[in-house]
């Protein structure tokens, strides 16, 4: 059924292309979005997966990275750590099957996350098991880049939150 | 992939509930982006399926119900022809996996027809093979009814279109 679901997903992004004016602005909601649908994909995800609880970040990002990715969107990334302090993990992927079907995009470089929702589910799927995370979009072949990658920092505390917003 | 399409699904039609007042704008929005999904799902359909072409109507309602169902939503839906005339079919879901999550629904009978987008789907996809149609929920389970049933009228003419419009 990836298919339709790639074809509404483009219907759901125009739909908010067409309500916002700002790209910015949805981004926003595609990640809102993706945050809702996290919260409530964890448990559809920890009941099929049967999977172990992770042990450290690492294992997390993996069981994102090679479990949810194959379940979710028929494709696994692969894994990279890209800090020090093993908090920050990129997802790379070669071949998005969310943008599959996506033909016209704006000439000027836009700064829509045509993906963005996916930020937002893992966020909101993070949060569920407890594990506070920034997700964003580092890298997007529709813009261009080589690959599409996805950065995930794990905060570990408030204090980490907090220091890293400011 | 199913449960995050279902999901998705669900931000979509939350959002046109937000954007639009009635319920009848929100259907003829869900239609109408089904409908530019339909058109684009065909040739998915008939390269992944490999099908024969249909060589009737009651050909092609078994088609949609028992291989397109199947392969888009996981589900297949038993099919009856409810004319005499032989163009004019029900195909019957004992369950909708398009609202597996759907919690939440106004109190008072909505004219919101949340699946509206199948319709549309299906008006598109035949339209591409050369079928013209018209096809609306007559029962929906969301609102109670005992089964979803969604009818698919089959024009043949021009002459019929405008007939059945008059």
């Amino acid at each position: 059924s990836r298919e339709l679901f790639v074809l509404t997903y483009g219907a759901l992004v125009a739909q908010l292309c067409k309500d916002y004016e700002k790209d910015e602005d949805v981004n926003i909601c595609l990640d809102r979005m993706g945050y809702s649908i996290g919260i409530r994909l964890i448990d559809d995800f920890l009941a099929r997966s049967a999977v172990k609880k992770c042990r450290s970040y690492s294992e997390t990002a993996d069981m994102i990275a090679q479990v949810a990715f194959k379940m979710y969107l028929g494709v696994t990334a692969s894994v990279s750590c890209s800090s020090a302090a093993g908090n920050e993990f990129s997802l790379i992927l070669d071949k998005n099957p969310l943008v599959d079907f996506v033909e016209e995009l704006p000439a000027e470089p836009a700064s829509l996350c045509y993906c963005n929702l996916l930020c937002g589910v893992i966020r909101g799927a993070l949060e569920m098991v407890h594990l506070a995370a920034e997700v964003t979009f580092l890298q997007d072949r529709l813009k261009g880049d080589a690959v599409t990658e996805i950065g995930i920092t794990f905060l570990r505390k408030a204090e980490d939150r907090k220091h890293k917003r400011n």
